[in-house]
Formats: structure tokens, sequence, C-alpha cells
């Protein structure tokens, strides 16, 4: 019934998508005029980094994602009346459940940007930055299981002579969800480090989460993308005022507050928008970038503090960054992975007569390099930013889907 | 309906009361462990202040706060599911409505607690500290909009015959539930200054409310008090935590973060809980200190940065802190406020024959060193907490309310 009521008059159907989009456009703006006026003040309160990529060694402003993770909030905290004006005004039957579904989402994405911020101040613990997402996207877990508590997923057709043609995968769904969250929230906090990375990596995710809600608009499920469309038109509009400012070379940092605030984000709409799974086709670099890490992560091969790029004064480029090691402290199961790489020609692994070896830490920046060689940093981002581009989901999704599903 | 249902089955009534109060121990007793292990974190975050009041100089970790805001958030999500585990598992119709306000509840303090978070590492301006409190309780407001809509308010007696026996105040009552937000999160802020207090009064007050709550489940509007209920008893689990630590002589302070997440908590229960009315009853002493601070904190009466009382490192006593300026440098209304509250004797005034004024700084604070002389500082505390105990609005509110009202 609402459907054909929207369909009646499309006017109330684009009107708030208008009313967002206008309402982003200024916060743009907003955001562009505040943070050169704010960002002395995280100097002062000692929230700084100094840039390891620049001679000059200055004090960058760190973690201004706490300003535009706010100005977001505040837009979507306006915005919240305008879709249900309609059901207000009419004393329509008030569609609670959509209601909800922003409140939960506003409540976990608030929680993180707490979370993000009290990390960038206080430097929390790994175990906290793996419990705490889990904890804040319950709401939104709560939210699904009224609302839809629909925990089927259509198996691809190779494996349904296994399966069947749907499998409920009931708790292990919302298992799947919550670390869905987790995983948002640390994926892009692993792979950053140099200018302009972490904004521009969320920034080609929203758009591609931007322009697959457009296309969806038309099917079935466009009210889960409309709801998805309010959260990624503020989103992009203040992260592209970020990245005014974080671009090479970085006049401030954005911290994990903004690394978590857009994970969060990524998995709120993913949730309430019903795509969770495609959610993960946005992610492919990082998924290649944690998958990689993997052997230094869980300390099969040694891991320095720090795996950033290496760079070069006298050049101005950046070049590998690498651990040093002899063979023999390694495990056998870390020997194995060192093995498979390098048959794979995926690491640079060099071994003098005394079984030390040099090898470069293994995250994605650093296979670029390999592939590259030295680089200027601002080049480097733009061929990361290729990578995720040319990883768009969507566009594997939509001719490889027939392979796997009927269309 | 559902009273009746409730009614029949004491056990789903009493049992989410039971099992919040089992959480907030256990809750409490995580707080004791939990902030000295996490205060050094703290003080190396640069987050410290010195005790003016103390001849050590050590330094103090400042914005605990936080800590104790974060485990009150996490209890209220881990409850959440509670109240509804009848409605999930039998499938009756879900109380939609109710899971809103808790959602939104949570939003609004939440997005205070990153307020205050930020004021403290930031040193936000004034004029964020009032409107963001106004922003974060919109969807609360809008929570109120949708659920009630109820803005009759019952005149009382001696007014009736000018108004009638309702006034339905209309946009203004949702004008004031706003501007209690901005009230409640100031009010205690302003209340500050030495060892205790802060927690202290949050204290008495959320006790005051549990009383008050408890006495009103027997009666019509219980659901609402129920609620209130469940935020006010981990609230006062994690604030005991912190008196432990912040009473004289304190090992932490609490920062503004503690007095932005109180005021929020106490203004969402009153709004929801629809007492918010009588809410201001429980503030009566912060009305108070808030009155007399006028003339100062508007600069009819010269103000100076900071208004605490005087440590005498010799006695170790507190004596009022005073502020000097010539009259003729005060405009008429300072003037004129000057002589009506000397004429009511609650300031103390010195002026010389040059007319140089000595005049203590209008605060409750300095309001009773002048009536006590000097004092130690953990007295001083108790007498504030006294104050505030005597005024506790629910006895004065029971045996007045016939005048007013019909009981």
């Amino acid at each position: 019934m609402l459907n054909v009521m929207y369909n009646d008059d499309n006017w109330k159907f684009i009107f708030p998508i208008l009313f967002n989009f206008v309402m982003s456009v200024i916060v743009y703006f907003l955001t562009v005029r505040l943070i050169p006026r704010i960002k002395d003040m995280f100097v002062k309160a000692n929230l700084y980094g100094i840039d390891m990529n620049k001679k000059s060694g200055e004090k960058v402003p760190e973690s201004l994602g706490v300003v535009t993770g706010c100005l977001f909030l505040i837009t979507l905290f306006l915005f919240i009346p305008i879709p249900f004006t309609n059901y207000i005004f009419n004393d329509i039957n008030f569609p609670h459940s959509e209601f909800m579904e922003f409140l939960a989402a506003l409540l976990s994405i608030c929680c993180m940007l707490l979370l993000g911020f009290a990390d960038d101040v206080l430097d929390l613990r790994w175990r906290h930055k793996l419990l705490l997402p889990t904890i804040a996207s319950l709401p939104l877990l709560m939210v699904y299981y009224i609302n839809f508590n629909s925990t089927l997923i259509i198996v691809p057709k190779p494996l349904r002579s296994w399966f069947g043609f749907s499998v409920d995968l009931w708790i292990f769904y919302y298992l799947y969800m919550g670390m869905l969250a987790v995983f948002c929230t640390n994926a892009i906090n692993i792979l950053a480090g140099i200018n302009g990375l972490e904004v521009g990596q969320s920034l080609v995710i929203s758009i591609s989460i931007l322009l697959f809600n457009i296309i969806e608009l038309s099917g079935d499920l466009w009210k889960a993308h409309q709801f998805s469309l309010y959260f990624m038109l503020p989103y992009i509009a203040t992260s592209l005022g970020l990245l005014k400012f974080n671009w090479y070379p970085a006049e401030i940092f954005v911290g994990d507050t903004f690394c978590y605030l857009s994970g969060m984000t990524f998995a709120v709409v993913g949730i309430i928008g019903h795509f969770s799974k495609t959610m993960l086709l946005f992610f492919i670099p990082q998924i290649i970038n944690f998958l990689y890490s993997v052997p230094q992560l869980f300390q099969f091969i040694p891991c320095p503090r720090h795996r950033l790029p290496k760079y070069n004064k006298k050049t101005d480029k950046l070049q590998i960054s690498t651990v040093v090691f002899n063979k023999k402290d390694i495990g056998s199961l870390g020997k194995f992975i060192a093995w498979i790489f390098r048959k794979l020609n995926i690491i640079k692994w060099q071994e003098d007569d005394h079984g030390t070896v040099t090898c470069n830490n293994f995250t994605l920046i650093n296979f670029v390099l390999i592939k590259t060689g030295p680089i200027k940093e601002p080049t480097l981002t733009l061929i990361l930013l290729l990578i995720q581009v040319t990883s768009l989901a969507f566009l594997i999704r939509y001719p490889l889907a027939s392979i796997f599903y009927e269309v």
C-alpha cells in the first residue's frame, strides 16, 4: 500500500532525498569552513602527530574525524523528522519500525565516534577495540531482529546440490552481522598511514554504495536503499570536506575516530539496508590487505610496531619498509607461508648466508611499492585508490551474478 | 490490558527490575576495579588537573566520568532485550513505542557523553555547550511527540480563576523540555569545584528520583517510572564507584564529561518518565546557585575566571574567594542588585573610602562559607550535600501538593 501511495506521488518519494542532498551540500561548506578554525584546538589539546613522510617535522592536528563525525550526526539529527512529515501532519499510522531503524543506526554510529575519539586520546588496548564495536552494534541487531528477523540466505547455484535453494543461518547470521561491524571498523584502520588514504578509500566505498543504492531504488527493496542514501549523502559531504585538508601534503590527520565512524556507518547501512553480504564486495582491497597481513598480525612472521612505508628524504619518495629477522627464529608454519608467498611472487625476500632475512612488511601499500619501485606519496595514494575503484563491487556483482543466482 | 496482564503475574513486572539491579551491582564492582587500572592512561594523555585545594600539587587524572559513562551505557545496551523477552519469545505484538524510548534515551545520553569528553579534551566554547545539548535532545523530543504529544498541564488551584483547569502549552512545552536538557547539563557543572561535590549532588538527585520512582510504581504511570528505574539503578551504581575515588582527598576528577552525562540522564528520565516538571524540584540548590550567580554570569558584577573558594595552606581550610573592583565601574543595575543582596544579607561586601569594593563571588559554595567561616574541604562538601538532601523535592511535593492540586 505504501509503495503504491508513493508511486502515485513521486514528490513524496523524492522530496526527502532532495532535502537530504541540500543539507549535505550545506554541511560540506560548513566542514570546509570549520576545520581550519578548529584545528589549533587539537594541537593545544596534545592531539597531534608528526608526519613521518615529510621533511618539515611539523605538528599536524590529529583525529579531526571527530569534527566531521559530529557534523554528520547533527545533519542526520536535524534530518530525522523530514521522511516522517507526511505521517506527522496527516496523522497516518506512524511507521514506528522505520523510525526505530534511524535511532538504532544513529546510536551505533554515535557510540563508535565516542569510542574512536577515546582511542585517539587514550590509546585503548586491542581487546577494547574488538569488544566495544560488538557491543555498539547490539541495538542495531536487535532492531534487525524485531523488524525483519530474516536469516535465510539464497545459496549460490553451484552449491545448491549440497545445501538446497536456501539456508537458514539463524544465529550465525547475527554473528556475521556483529562481526561485520568489527571488520568494517578495523579494515579501514589497517589500510592506512599515507596522506588521504583513509578518507580516500572511504569515499570510494561510500560513493560505490551510493551508486548501488541509486540503482536499487527502482527495485523492490527501494525503501531500504532510500534509508542508506540518507546516510551516505551527508557522509560523503563531510568526508569530502575532510579530504580537502587531509590530501597530500596533509594539514590534518583524520585519526582512528574517522576510521571507526566510517566503518560503523558502512556496517549500519549494510545491515539495515539488507545488503550486508554485498557490502563485503565493496571491501575487496581491505580484505586482500587483511589476508596479506595475517602472517604478521598473528606473529607467524615477525611484526614491527609500525609497518608504514619508508620515507627517503633525499628523493622525497616512499619505498618499502622491511622487517629483519633470522630464518631460524620463525616456526614451520611461518616458513611454509613465506615459501608460498615467494612462489606467488608477492613478497620481496632477501636472504644472506647466515640465514638473516630482509623482507617487506606484508601490507597492500608495500605490495604496490614492490611492483612500482619508490614513488611519491600522492602517486601511491592515487594508485591505491585506483585499485579500490577497479575492484568496485557492483561492477563485479552484476555481470557475475547470473552465474551464481537467477537474475 | 497490559496493566492487568502484569498485575496477574507480578514476576514479569519485578523480573526486569531485579535483573537490572543485579547488573548494577556487578557494574559497581567493575567500576571500582577499572578506575585504578585505567587512570594513568588519562595522565599520559594530558588529561589531568592540579587540585588547587591541596598542598601536594600532584597531577590528578581528569574526566574519569567517561569511564563510568561507558560502563553505564554498556550495562544498558546489554539490558535492553530483558524487558522485551516476553514479546520476543511469545511473539506477542511488539511494543515498538517503548523500544523507541530506550533507543532515543540512549542516543541522547551517548551524544552528551561524546560532547562532554570532547569538551574536556578540546575545551569547547560556550555557544557549543548551549547549542549541542539542544540538538542532542531532538530525537528524544521527537519520540515524545510520536508517543505522547501531551502538552497539557494542570493549572495550580490558586491560578485557575485566570487560566482555567488546564492549559495547552503546545510548542512551548517542547521548548521547555529542550531547555531542561541544557539546564540539567549545565546546572551541575556550575555547582562544582570541590572534591566529591559533582558526584555527590548527582547521587543525591538520582537517589531522590529512584525513591520517587519506587513510590510512583504503584500509580497509574508505573510504566514510565519503571523505565526511569532502569536508568537510575546503573547510573547510581557507576556514580557510587566514581565517588569512592573522587571523595576527599580526590584521586581522580570526574570532568565535564560526568556533569554532561548526569544532566542528560536526568533530563531523559524526566521527559520520557513524564515528570519533567517535578524534575526541577530535585534541582533546587542548583537553581538557587544559578540565580545567585546570574549577576556575575551576565557581568552586572565583575566575574573572575575562576570562582572556586580560596585554599589557605596554613590552616588547610577553605575560605570565600573574592572579586575586587571599583564601585564606579559597575552600572546602575549592578549597583541595584548589590544593594538588594546586601539588604538580604547574602553577600559579604567591604568598601573603602576610595570606592574599592571587595566582595565574595556569588556561588552557593561561597555563601555557605560566609555563614560557616573557614572550614575543611570534606566538611564543606558534606554541608552542600546536606542542603541538597533537605531540599528533596518529593518531600516538598507531597504535603504541599494538596494546596495546589487535588490529590
